[in-house]
């Protein structure tokens, strides 16, 4: 059993996990971060109040936040979707409620959500990549999360590749995340269709990464061409992680992994071209099992992974 | 206290390391593999028990080796400077002599002398770089080492960077060694030199990579080239290994190291203008102490980083 909080910059969800990793209570409340720093703590310390009333014997908490947090998990240093820089959100929990609250990225509890109880159990070394609006990622090795001395490890969707046709919104070129998710393969399109290439995507004008991956699937050239040139570098980051830690597995999250064995293959594909030892030093490559539970059930479960 | 064996393809070393990183006993013998696996295996025998004369009360015996091991220690599946494949080395040995026997990486092995008595000491999450023939790698994260699922983490040379104008010798084309090493200098500087340019280099046809280093510093233009694009290519690479697992500090070690704080300052340059975070998450980088002694005293503490 335990605690967790998924801390968004629209909803704060809170919910009690079971040892299965199922939620057995969920609340959900809006972040409303305009009303200031101070509001939100107090709903927080009120919500982790209220699910201490139900599981009254649990003495931590975990929080799965976006953003950077200081490596000794004390401290959000940013956190741009709730406009936090520097605020210490473990003190400020602790000095309210009798409870130890453990902070990780949000990205990172989705990671150990899938260590504890989805696609990657079993496993002491495992990486996640969470495809959607940005590439996130997490790494647990020998089953501990990796946070980095400056609590900024696992940014795969920073990891420069090659030079691209936009920049980054960090303010570097050649990002994967505007090559791998689904901001990139929306402006790979949008940007082809202006150069005058053909697509039955120009029938939606305001199409998302689902339309263009339906559209792939549904052999539209340039839809098809967009998630492609997403495997390919997606594939090239993988390769090159498992020259730095060799993980034993690869699980890959996030909205676009809706496109499912489609997307998987073509991942796969593209990373054992790339590797250096691809018969003996292979990584699995799944698809993750949580969705939209994962960084609360994460959350839940961050103690035994630190 | 600790026994290490550093075992090469030309030589083996062998040394008791105190607790200062101090080497008081040293024994080198020739390897010589072509009279196979078993004879050098009496050999390391030998070589244990008579370092064990001189400390009888050591139970361990760290050995370094170069290739690749398994991720459980017990075999070198790998090792082409000694033509062996799939061999039982700690059990070969520990069933002659009564000590427990650590098999490590070489180059994981030098960045935990680095860590424990060198220019890493005090960090628990530290990353080198040797800089050779090839590019090797170790990486330290909360004081362990890690070897990777498959014993092939920090592999760093074959992290694939961009197209290059040669091969790796493992078969890919883009690995950072054929940008980032003494031989992807020379082949850069002669196949330049192969196209006309003029450089101090042609007065030394059978120049090396300490040569091009010293052309460098007098302001040969094309030898500065060469270095330059060693420097841009390691600098791409350590920015993204820390999008990864974020380390503190990078050291830099290997042959090319002579360079010094010449080649440090343009490695410094090219790191942090592809940091993801510059001005918050910014590893030391920093030359390594030691040099042909790094193995064996790395392999004497393995113990205290599994």
């Amino acid at each position: 059993m335990g605690i967790g909080i998924d801390l968004g910059g629209t909803a704060i969800k809170g919910g009690i996990v079971n040892d299965q990793g199922e939620i057995l209570v969920e609340r959900l409340i809006k972040t409303e971060s305009h009303r200031g720093y101070a509001q939100v703590v107090d709903d927080l310390v009120a919500l982790i109040k209220e699910l201490l009333c139900s599981s009254p014997e649990e003495t931590v908490v975990g929080i799965g936040a976006p953003g950077i947090l200081s490596s000794d998990g004390s401290t959000i240093v940013s956190c741009p979707n709730l406009q936090w820089q520097n605020v210490s959100l473990k003190r400020d929990i602790e000095s309210q409620v009798a409870v130890e609250a453990l902070l990780v990225n949000d990205a990172t509890a989705a990671c150990i959500a899938e260590a504890a109880f989805g696609s990657t159990q079993g496993s002491a070394n495992s990486v996640m990549f969470t495809l959607g609006t940005g590439v996130g990622g997490g790494v647990i090795l020998n089953n501990r999360i990796i946070s980095g001395a400056h609590g900024v490890a696992s940014e795969f969707g920073h990891m420069l590749m090659a030079a691209n046709f936009y920049d980054c919104a960090c303010g570097k070129n050649g990002c994967l995340e505007t090559f791998s998710s689904a901001t990139a393969i929306i402006r790979y399109c949008r940007m082809r269709l202006e150069e005058g290439y053909s697509s039955i995507l120009t029938a939606t004008p305001n199409f998302d990464g689902k339309a263009i991956i339906d559209a792939a699937k549904a052999s539209d050239a340039l839809a098809g061409e967009a998630v492609n040139r997403l495997a390919e570098y997606l594939g090239w980051a993988i390769a090159n992680i498992s020259d730095i830690i060799d993980p034993e597995i690869v699980t890959i999250g996030g909205g676009l992994s809706y496109a499912g064995e489609y997307l998987l293959d073509k991942i796969k594909r593209e990373t054992i071209k790339r590797l250096t030892y691809p018969d003996y030093a292979r990584p699995e490559i799944v698809l993750a099992k949580f969705r939209n539970e994962a960084g609360l059930i994460g959350a839940a479960n961050l103690k035994r992974f630190l």
